[in-house]
């Protein structure tokens, strides 16, 4: 075993803080994680985060000195370069958090900041094992809805490191206003968040549902309940998924991949989600016959942030050092 | 002058062809074109494209055998590496034509087939003096709606050679049905066809306006009679300008270039264009401070169509020689 072998990442979520020991073959060799509590501010936050970190170091059998580096995957908008949270919608406070810094000193690594919807591509692409694929985007379904690509084999950022909102592609000009302040983006329909909202605007109209038995809802409850039956839950479920099919067509129309792969929080759904969401995006892409596009679940279920986190680190340290993967 | 210097343009479009001799440098030394007349079938169409040709090398004072090579242009579905056109929904009745052949064996030079919104953006990039932008998408918003990608410097294809359907961005679930059988694409508001489409509409459901004046009703038409006031001109055109700023956005979302550049006869309109779309565009895009995305029109005007087609001949050319650019 060498140094390079493996790397710790770091995935803060809206939801969730995750951290992992992952090695070089995307290979998870611990896992942990707990809830992110956003009230009690990015300071708090960070600590648990870090001790977290210490507690995947310890599950893998590993000091922070016999890690790579650190790869830390967090929503946008971020700065890769200077290693900055900048104020991420599911993150209030968050606006000028030095993470790098903050992860560097705690550990004494270097460290990486990614987005992580870009850093879930990256995992994806090297280390799901989707064959031959040279084009493929990559969606997380999850608090928020993001996204990440590979074009022609390369990890595309955008200008200026901020592409793939995918989650601000709009379906509905007319449609639910979004936390971005615009109308009908794809967001407001999939997310978790916006899910569990509309399940709790039509039951606040009054409607029958068994849903009111949950004590919870969220976009889970509402899954389950629709492969139930109950007419509220499917309407909401039903509304989702072809809002999202719907979304990728778009993508499909303007990229062209090979595979979209989903992930995030709301894909645990599984099936339920996948196989409607599949057929309504390669129904109504404007595809070629022939050109196999595909739309797959990622493979890497709730460790895709430390994966990708990962994957990110390995990239970096790569390229820092000539290396190719 | 050697005779690497200049190509044979050709650009088959759903209203009008267009041919031109064009320089390496993207001078254009000769431009002549005629309507494209879909009735008559693609027989005769390609053999007054043929003579079409042969007027742009007689003006500007060449023979076929002094060009390097012929550059075609053509709304897709096509093959690029098979050279022929399958079908594009602006020329009924080109099902399976093998344009690359034909111009071949009439000219006796190389012919290079390339989807025109593809050939459009290489133009641009090459030719179009935007500083150094590396990430660019180009718009034509013609009888149809298309588009072409430069990503990081190089032209994005897509998976299979098609990406860049960007007429077929969806900006209302609930919208106007397209010709390609979904509703509330950009293409059913934003294409010529479809601004007279929906003033034959309102006209036909008796609106009073200045249109009806019109001995034909174009969205040249429309846009006239908005800048001079005509309530319903005015309220089609800033349908029009309205959804194409929201596509637009949702474009800048998912690929986050440095530059939109828009082209094709609607933007004959102009700053009445450009203006509305550009605000809507950058108001509704989810872009962080600092980010500088621009939305211009292109500088090639009517000739953007031959500068392209000459962009792609040039390209594969040098491709082919393995010199550089």
């Amino acid at each position: 075993m060498t140094l390079g072998d493996h790397v710790l990442a770091l995935d803060i979520g809206g939801t969730k803080l995750a951290a992992g020991v992952v090695g070089r073959t995307g290979d998870v060799r611990s896992f942990v994680r707990t809830p992110t509590k956003v009230e009690e501010g990015p300071e708090t936050t960070v600590k648990r985060l870090l001790d977290l970190g210490r507690d995947a170091l310890a599950e893998a059998g590993r000091t922070a000195g016999e890690v790579a580096a650190v790869g830390i995957g967090c929503g946008g908008p971020l700065d890769p370069v200077t290693g900055r949270v900048q104020g991420p919608p599911g993150l209030p406070g968050w606006d000028d958090v030095p993470i790098v810094d903050l992860v560097e000193a705690a550990y004494g690594r270097l460290a990486f900041l990614e987005n992580d919807a870009t850093a879930a591509v990256l995992g994806e692409y090297h280390y799901g094992r989707w064959g031959g694929v040279r084009h493929m985007l990559y969606l997380t379904v999850s608090t928020g809805v993001g996204g990440g690509a590979i074009l022609d084999g390369r990890l595309y950022r955008g200008a200026a490191g901020n592409g793939g909102e995918f989650g601000h592609v709009i379906i509905d000009w007319n449609g639910r206003l979004c936390g971005c302040g615009q109308r009908g983006c794809i967001e407001a329909y999939a997310s978790g968040t916006s899910i569990a909202r509309r399940a709790d605007e039509a039951l606040a109209g009054g409607e029958a549902s068994s849903l009111r038995e949950a004590p919870v809802v969220t976009a889970e409850t509402v899954s389950v309940h629709a492969g139930r039956g109950d007419p509220l839950a499917r309407r909401l479920w039903d509304e989702t998924t072809a809002a999202l099919g719907r979304a990728l067509a778009v993508m499909i129309n303007v990229v062209e991949p090979q595979l979209v792969v989903l992930g995030g929080g709301v894909t645990r759904a599984g099936d339920a989600l996948l196989l409607p969401v599949r057929r309504a995006a390669l129904s109504q892409a404007m595809r070629p016959a022939g050109a196999a596009g595909r739309v797959e679940l990622s493979v890497h279920g709730d460790t895709v942030g430390v994966v990708g986190a990962a994957a990110s680190a390995f990239l970096h340290l790569d390229d820092s050092t000539g290396a190719s993967t």
